[in-house]
């Protein structure tokens, strides 16, 4: 059922009641159900490789640029992967029905607060297929009906996705609204997704900062935003200089089109000469642009940089360019930091333990870090085991959401004839 | 520093740079300054008293209602009470700082979840002046800047209430911009402070429903909505008769005006003939007027009674008011009240033990009690220690929010070289 036979509406209304059901499900129903979808994911293959084909096809005459084409690009061994990741999340620990807390009120009464679904979740994401059967999976598991609504390049994708869920959902007697797609390409459609509040309970955005902000925008339901990572290295007087090449280096390189990877490295003055050149000849090996300010410039004679412009230092990269200042201190650092971060993920190299502790108290982001790369700020890394989206505002969930931040709890009061 | 003296933009910019100074201050000193706003309160308390007979006077001259009156009214010892209370926060602890979680991540890496306060808060509220003292205690116990905005009925008690924390906060050394006031009644500047995301990180509403209407409809920022209950109880075919009407009268009549008072009372068929009358007898010892069903005013000849008519099950009474239906099962009561609660309390009353289990798991409310009254979903009855509203969505905090809700957290890794 999607928005071809049914209103949007009637979707989330639908999605409420299912979530109904959901909600009851024992963990090993739920699981049952992700090892069906897991089974028609397979058993759908095919036709998933076929509407990818047509998806890839379509992209390629409209001139989408190779890395977005390679990013919507399933293969066979990608689609097998999005079945065994469907069969590993069953293997997850169920977080919905755990006590968080149980007592005792003063007048007798029992009080506990009980860990459960959060209710309908809105979805909207761009390119990537897989993140069709992620969020399904992930939903599901914690009880939470789901409403997705994916990008138009990999709409036949996620409409062959979408028939095998729903295949699974009814193998194991599931109702079908539990994971519902738009697949109406009208935009309009998200703005209304976004402002029924009578039916969704969280918006997760997955995508640019121009989706995150609209949603921001236009919705009337709580909405998780993050992903968006303007993440700084501040190399201190006194860091280990072999380590911090290492390090900014993986920061920068490793995987340098995600949220976590380095976008701006700050360098204490007395460490400039010394680290400039070793960094900007690691960096030159992968190609890395620099952007650099004058003071940095200073240390970088004979190097290929480019002078940093405004707006630089407000940027997420999201590639294979650096920008490089340099700082007379501490403070200087995390003033910098505090003006441009988007408070994703920062990191200090030091041996001063009083600078760290300062760093880590005086840089307000999801994570921060001592001595070691940016790119630890993932679900998997920190061993949540999922990972819903990274967040980086502060309400609900920071830093990498794992199951518990699908869930919510209620408050359950056992009584005996108690009056206030 | 009010918006006479400062645009909004410029109170922002302020109360950001000053959460970093909230956020850097040890618990004793945030308790010190607590303890000088609870003594110039009681220096101003004067002051206090005469901007509130000023405010209270152009209120009965504008011809509000004489309950709305009494909420802004302050007397000798309500002040007091302020003063008193703002020393109570001190009393409590700090949540801030609290190691939530510490583990070795796989690679040797410290990982670390630490509780730190979430920034800068914009609090918009109705009549009631004791919340600019209460949210502003509340704030800098958390280390929270905040922004408050009251309603035009007390803004003179306000500012002599501001006036004295300001010289609180100046004694205590802590920056004025922790906690600075909107005195620009012009409706536009709240429109102006929900889209203020790039300095503010929380909204919180306490209001009518108008009022979280508006909040969830233009913020840019998160929003805690809540605080609007339609309540309900079940009167089950097992309920200890004598004790239900204890309850219901409890909840009905000991403060109708609160959000978590009964609205909606659902009995069963089969003791509809017992307990109907018996309700009808007490209640209408405190005047509640009945909008009854026709199935209930079956049982309820006799009695002075209204039909319920069209959205009456919709409706948070907020005084001596109390509609009434008849079902006939638990499937039908939960039924009902999933179509008409706002997910605040509700609660059965019954001795079968299966549908008290059914009503807790399937009733999605923030508080569901079994054999207990609505009444006690409350930060001071819950143990929290303090209130800072009841919250009836999902994201981050549900039901009572005590001072937890008023922080987050963020993930600090510690390594010596680490790359990914």
């Amino acid at each position: 059922m999607t928005t071809t036979t049914m209103s949007l509406d009637a979707m989330g209304r639908a999605a409420k009641q299912a979530s109904r059901t959901l909600g009851a499900l024992s963990s090993e129903d739920k699981n049952a159900a992700l090892h069906a979808i897991a089974d028609a994911i397979e058993a759908h293959a095919g036709a998933v490789l076929w509407a990818n084909a047509i998806d890839v096809e379509q992209g390629r005459e409209r001139g989408l640029p190779s890395a977005l084409l390679d990013r919507l690009l399933l293969t066979a061994p990608r689609v097998q992967a999005l079945a065994d990741d469907t069969r590993k999340v069953a293997d997850l620990q169920d977080p919905v029905g755990e006590e968080l807390e149980r007592r005792t009120m003063y007048n007798g009464m029992t009080l506990i607060r009980r860990r459960t679904p959060i209710g309908v979740l809105g979805v909207i994401y761009e390119a990537r297929p897989n993140v069709t059967v992620d969020i399904a999976a992930l939903s599901l598991k914690t009880g939470n009906a789901a409403i997705l609504r994916g990008g138009s390049e990999t709409l036949k994708s996620n409409l062959a996705l979408i028939k095998a869920i729903q295949e699974g959902l009814t193998a194991a007697e599931v109702p079908n609204a539990a994971i519902q797609y738009i697949d109406n390409p009208d935009r309009a459609l998200v703005g209304e997704l976004l402002r029924m509040d009578r039916y969704v309970d969280m918006i997760i955005p997955r995508g640019g900062a121009g989706l995150h902000q609209r949603c921001k925008e236009q919705s009337t339901i709580p909405v998780i935003t993050g992903g968006i990572g303007i993440c700084h290295i501040f190399a201190d007087a006194t860091a280990d200089l072999d380590r911090a090449v290492d390090i900014i280096e993986n920061a920068k390189v490793q995987r340098p089109s995600v949220c976590n990877a380095l976008d701006t490295l700050l360098v204490h003055e007395a460490v400039a000469a010394d680290l400039l050149p070793k960094v900007a000849e690691r960096l030159a090996q992968s190609g890395v642009e620099l952007r650099v300010t004058d003071a940095a410039a200073a240390h970088l004679g004979g190097f290929d940089v480019k002078p940093a412009v405004e707006g630089d230092f407000d940027q997420e990269w999201l590639g294979l360019t650096l920008g490089i200042d340099v700082v007379n201190g501490i403070d200087a650092a995390i003033a910098h930091i505090q003006a441009h971060s988007t408070e994703h993920s920062d990191s200090i190299l030091t041996q001063t333990e009083a600078h760290a502790t300062r760093f880590i108290n005086e840089v307000n982001s999801a994570a921060v870090y001592v001595n070691a790369s940016t790119r630890f700020t993932d679900g998997g890394e920190f061993g949540l085991g999922a990972e819903v989206a990274v967040s980086t505002q502060k309400l609900h969930a920071r830093g990498p959401m794992g199951l518990e931040a699908l869930t919510t709890y209620k408050w359950i009061g056992l009584g005996d004839g108690h009056i206030r």
